[in-house]
């Protein structure tokens, strides 16, 4: 079970609602997924404005916890105006802290978002900070208060996987807060690949929306995802350079 | 659906017999694995002796199609020795050759698995050999009237995964007969992985018999390899060096 | 040439001076090496005190600008501290700010390399931190004014190489001063791939004094990146996933 | 030094000579290289009719060892008439076996290959296969007398460099023939990782021709490959997972 703060889900799969090329397929991705935690950028969405049509409208959102995001944010202080006005519709209590500190790889910035989660903490916010692979800046969210950290698998939208898996599992082995890898998931052997080296969840959006069938994907995800963690649990073979046979010379059980 | 000759299977994953730490944990791998194809050494098992306990009588052998293996042939005589007598039990028809060129790092004898597969072919046998990854060789065995083909991803039982996913990649798309990943898988991560370059099935046997728990591992990878196919299916999103924004700037489908 | 301050070098590789089996041999790697920069940690060398041998009489300091490092502080006050001390010999204006976060790992600490970099700097040192391979982090402390960058390969020691060339190849684009690849270069081919990247220079230790024959690999890494920066100045081929003939087959020059 | 047969070489670089812009960049290029081993296609070379002007001409073709490949032979049978033609010269006693058995990838036909080099050594020619990373092919063309093996490191002019280093190093380990890297090698890098593996040389061709700088990137590969083999020598630290400071905390050789 994931638990971020006060709250519970049994789903590790936190879905993004952008860029789907229609409503339904939207929908139905976001229902085969099974996912509990919709992300979404809450200056894009029209959700707070009642009298705009909004997607969110679409989807039973008694049955999903809401995490809406800062992006579009450069300052800490425009973060947190961002986050009180998701919070002011009484819809939800959790943010992700998404500050970007360079728009070409559309990566974090680290002073501005180790602010910004500060702030927001002290007005009572359940803060799940978006940074970079930093180890110690992941330490240093932690020790701030935050209620998970997400750290990037590689830039945003860009499909490239896990770069660099040892930062990654480090900053698992290191925090007893959830981590959630997010940005830069591919494929659904990057999504067991993270939940395999320990990770409590993963957030995806483009992997499924920009897929050729985003349902499809969607379903996908979920299993890779499942798998992954079944698999960390399970506790795999180490690697080693040189072969072993599978079936033993000698013994019981032979094969 | 994965086809192999005139056989066909819902599960596209492949079990090895050997190496599980005791019949019970076995049986139950195999079970929650789903596999419908079991593979083990024909040398090493006492199946065809049948004054002998073994270990596939714990199995309902009705329910799974057996595939054995020439493990321990290093000619390709010596190979076809070991599949009729595998044959001659009246249990199976297809046969994995494994013909291994250097015990060091277990990798197949090229020159001695083509020609064991031409041999075993004119006896009319369902031949499946174990290759390494030489794009060409894959084409060699094809043209021979091979029923399917079985590149490594890296030395049986290191654990190491897909070292060349381009290679694995092209055998793949030059070829009309099934591709099943054999040897080297490691993780569910991995095994989906194969799966997503488009893969037919994954041959498994260290990474679920020698994992801590290994029901829980055969499961993971059931679900693992399902949905690598369906991420294949799906169809994933390109590779790009630079970051994309998953909340686009403009449109109507906004999140 | 590699300008760093008001100072100008014709070598881009920076030698640490730790761990070498004995002093003949430091000053011979020293000196096949042709480096212009010597690092050293002030806290663990005898140089300040007078009154004690230090390895730095064996070499002619003369030909040799000193960057000594603040190893051993963990907080921006401590490497403030540290520095001063250093410079207080008159020997040295450059300061490598190295403020670990994480004693496991040896990864920096970015909140505090922030903050001692900006008192340095107002106290005029010529200022070099050690940092992640965080991008937006990498671009605040060039804000901030410091002389050079130097962005960890990978963990200090560990030989692993460049993990994420991508996050180094960030870093060097969007920077105006020079980058320093610092930490985990395990081999002659690291080097040359930091300098391919684009890096302006590369800082070894352990590489160099952990190799069996110390002297030879400080010839190999003086070579290793005078390569890659030449290969990165000449323009490589692009990486495409198909082949292609290096014989034309047609045109007037043919091979 | 590099022993090839009865030939001794200093230079660990094989060049080849195609698709250069001109004939003096190329001239340089060789020049710069220091290589004292040219490689060019027979098929493709006018260097064996005297009445047309060829690029042999414009260089001292007695300071090189000549190694003409047989591009363009899809059998046994046209690489030996190719092979032929070339010794007919008068120039060369060295063949390169190039049969390729797939015009995309353009990755060599095992089975031809070993062919080939049988009926060369048989005519007693000096015999150089170019192969795939095949492990047991290596060792099947060293069983049959080829003076050399040349693994491609990926596919020709694809620029990848050494996608799979341990099959690389695992012929390598096992040869006591010289194994020169062919094919793929893309940066300086590439050819020093070829090298500190344990290869004796590496054979380049659009790496350099096709570089925006011919003759800067024939001097960089001249100094990686020093490089990496002077690295391969000095015997490099292993990796490791975890940091090791390169200042430790006592002993006398501190620093």
């Amino acid at each position: 079970m994931l638990k971020i703060g006060p709250l519970s889900f049994q789903s590790r799969l936190l879905l993004g609602t952008g860029k789907y090329p229609d409503f339904s397929t939207q929908k139905q991705a976001v229902e085969q997924s099974a996912t509990e935690i919709l992300t979404f950028s809450v200056r894009r969405m029209n959700i707070f404005e009642k009298n705009q049509p909004n997607l969110l409208e679409e989807l039973n959102t008694e049955k999903y916890s809401l995490l809406p995001n800062t992006a579009g944010a450069k300052t800490a202080e425009e973060a947190v105006q961002t986050a009180r006005l998701a919070r002011s519709s009484g819809l939800c209590d959790m943010i992700k802290v998404e500050i970007i500190g360079c728009q070409k790889t559309l990566l974090p910035d680290p002073v501005e978002t180790l602010r910004a989660s500060e702030m927001l903490l002290e007005e009572g916010f359940i803060v799940l900070p978006y940074t970079s692979d930093d180890v110690v800046l992941a330490r240093r969210l932690e020790e701030l208060g935050c209620h998970a950290i997400m750290p990037g698998a590689s830039p945003i939208g860009s499909g490239q996987g896990i770069i660099n898996p040892l930062n990654l599992q480090w900053i698992i082995e290191q925090t007893s807060i959830p981590v959630i890898v997010d940005a830069g998931i591919g494929s659904p052997s990057d999504a067991a690949l993270a939940m395999e080296l320990g990770a409590d969840g993963v957030l995806l959006n483009t992997a499924v929306s920009g897929a050729k069938d985003p349902v499809k994907m969607a379903i996908a995800m979920k299993k890779a995802i499942e798998a992954g963690r079944l698999g960390y649990e399970a506790g795999r073979i180490p690697k080693k350079t040189y072969a072993t046979p599978s079936s033993p010379t000698e013994g019981l059980i032979s094969g």
